[in-house]
């Protein structure tokens, strides 16, 4: 069996499987050579990882992995609707978190965000970043994540 | 007077009045292919038919409907903008809810937006979204919302 | 030495230095023919000019001048990425505002914002634009934005 190419191969195995969506919308929408990725929420194996506020029920290193899933969750919908492969880049993601009052840890739980993009997609993986600290996320989780992406 | 031929043509006819911005801004922005239209609340000719947090104030059901007129408005507004037919695709939506502390039915109030993009615009009303608890909306709105579309 | 021939050229020289980005992220993201701009917060000269809430520690006129400060920030983050020429057109900017409860005053804010596009870009920087109300930003700053925008 040949060795994987790139960090990319590896990732075809370890990605999650992509939760369904929970209302009429499409997990992601190609429309010309845009795609664009509904928000995920922090699930492994169809179970939500993590559920609370930062700050609160769950710490800053919580935070990171749960960004990091939500990432993983991205990148395993991409991968099922239109393979990985046909990405060009990653344009913006936007990360909304569920904060406790005077909380301010943003930027060290969204790279767990941003570490996966870049680690899956490389150069491509490359990005513009929103974050917003939210009273109310839905399912009780501490992040969700949506993105933009081009494709071939 | 021939029958309308599709759903977009019995809409024509049913769509509000599209509200006036209230800032410096255009509701729709054409640029490129890409038509991006800002904010929009719940108002029905003229009125903001609903004020007030989710949970609180505010059904589920309010919500609902709350999330259709923002909705029906988007449409609107593209209608007099562009042109409902100019429209290749909607691309995502994004929803703010105004909520209360605990209340967690976001998507069967933003299904109310999802539900009138696909009534409206077929399959080309397909789409992605995100959605935010946020903890106050312009306007003690229950619910704005924001789109990215693809134009011929 | 010449006149400036646009206010666009009188600009080039006024804009801050852009701030370098918190985290794993870039702050201009260009993709395609589009680029994404990452949150902007209201730097001047390396110090955050403004915190708080607004309609507690801030009027809205700090809010304002917050908004505006937040639009260089993005202005000169283009120019250093692509230069300002480069630009055709802006598209959307998604305001963040850090508020207090009851506080209603987001067009008056936000206009900061839209009132440097339109100076600096004239008709390229129309825009629509969405706006929150959110329960923390970031550094506890007032106002954070994005933006996207269509390149040459």
């Amino acid at each position: 069996m040949p060795e994987p190419r790139t960090v990319l191969d590896r990732f075809h195995t370890e990605l999650p499987e992509p939760p369904a969506p929970g209302g009429a919308y499409d997990a992601v929408r190609v429309l010309g050579k845009h795609a664009y990725v509904a928000a995920q929420f922090p699930f492994h194996n169809g179970i939500l990882a993590y559920q609370g506020r930062l700050g609160q029920e769950l710490t800053t290193a919580d935070g990171y992995h749960a960004a990091r899933l939500c990432a993983l969750n991205v990148l395993a919908h991409l991968h099922h609707a239109v393979g990985l492969q046909r990405i060009v880049g990653l344009g913006r993601f936007e990360a909304s978190l569920q904060v406790a009052p005077g909380w301010d840890e943003f930027p060290h739980v969204v790279d767990g965000a941003s570490h996966v993009f870049l680690e899956v997609l490389g150069d491509a993986g490359r990005h513009a970043r929103a974050l917003y600290g939210v009273d109310r996320l839905p399912l009780n989780a501490p992040v969700e994540l949506t993105a933009v992406l081009l494709l071939t």
